[in-house]
């Protein structure tokens, strides 16, 4: 059987030189590889315990989605601002030029209620760290953070060292 | 049993006077109502023939990556324009006001391949269709449109009348 890293397509000098950019549509186009990241996911969450998914806009939902449905827990989700029609928090958080802002219904998730947070990239955790500020405003609190890859060189394990972070691939660089 | 409708948020005058909007949030942030949601669109396609999943940005990935997962087929991606990294073709759409573009990578589909486009929902068609033309500018062949909502009031049936659309819940107005 081939590696989950074998269906990850490489892309160097994506968006800017010196980036390595990880593609996950190379994978999940793949049934193989799809199924792969999935249960490999699974398989790192399977002591887990936690009641709701939560999945964040838009690459976290293809990931979170079929976690969700297969543990039967409902699947909460995180947008860009101004998309859900509901009452939101929100949430801003930097990006390597300004910033953005994502948000939560107020009424996704009660209070105690432990949280998988699902995406598919951990990069400097910033995007994960912004999610985790909506779910812990709401009264959650988080069990764990799955992705399906690390860039272990920007560090973002050791600014989430509060959680408990499980990645399905983990690349040394950035 | 509840029915897949009750679990559905109809959000009156929302984006603007007279429309219903028809939130899936509720849906998939209950266990059994995206179990229900995901089971009732696999009903729906039990008979299909088709060797990829298709899913259009962002809420399509929510429904599509399960249908994938659980089919063991490919899913591919369709994105707001200039996420993909790679090669890429574009559709634009209009919207109610002004036009949107979209994505799809060229390699993602091979000619000939059969084709599944899952959504949330249905509205006028305008995105359905312009999914369609990507597809089929692959040379893909769609073999049917699944969503979870169609809005039979504003006519995507009749604008796709060539292709077999699939809809887990119907509501007659706009």
């Amino acid at each position: 059987m081939r590696d989950l890293d074998s269906y990850i397509r490489s892309i160097p000098d994506f968006p800017e030189e010196g980036i390595i950019f990880r593609d996950v549509t190379s994978v999940i186009q793949d049934a193989d590889g799809f199924k792969l990241a999935i249960d490999t996911m699974q398989d790192l969450i399977k002591d887990l315990d936690y009641d709701v998914v939560v999945g964040a806009e838009s690459r976290g939902f293809i990931f979170g989605a079929p976690l969700a449905y297969n543990n039967h827990k409902p699947l909460v989700i995180i947008r860009k601002a101004g998309k859900l029609p509901c009452e939101t928090i929100s949430q801003e958080y930097a990006l390597e030029y300004g910033t953005a802002t994502i948000e939560i219904h107020k009424d996704a998730i009660k209070p105690g209620q432990k949280i998988l947070l699902v995406d598919d990239l951990m990069a400097t955790g910033g995007t994960n760290e912004a999610m985790i500020k909506l779910v812990e405003a709401l009264g959650g609190e988080v069990a764990g953070v799955v992705v399906l890859i690390e860039l272990a060189g920007l560090k973002g394990r050791e600014r989430l060292a509060k959680y408990r972070i499980d990645a399905a691939i983990t690349y040394e660089g950035k």
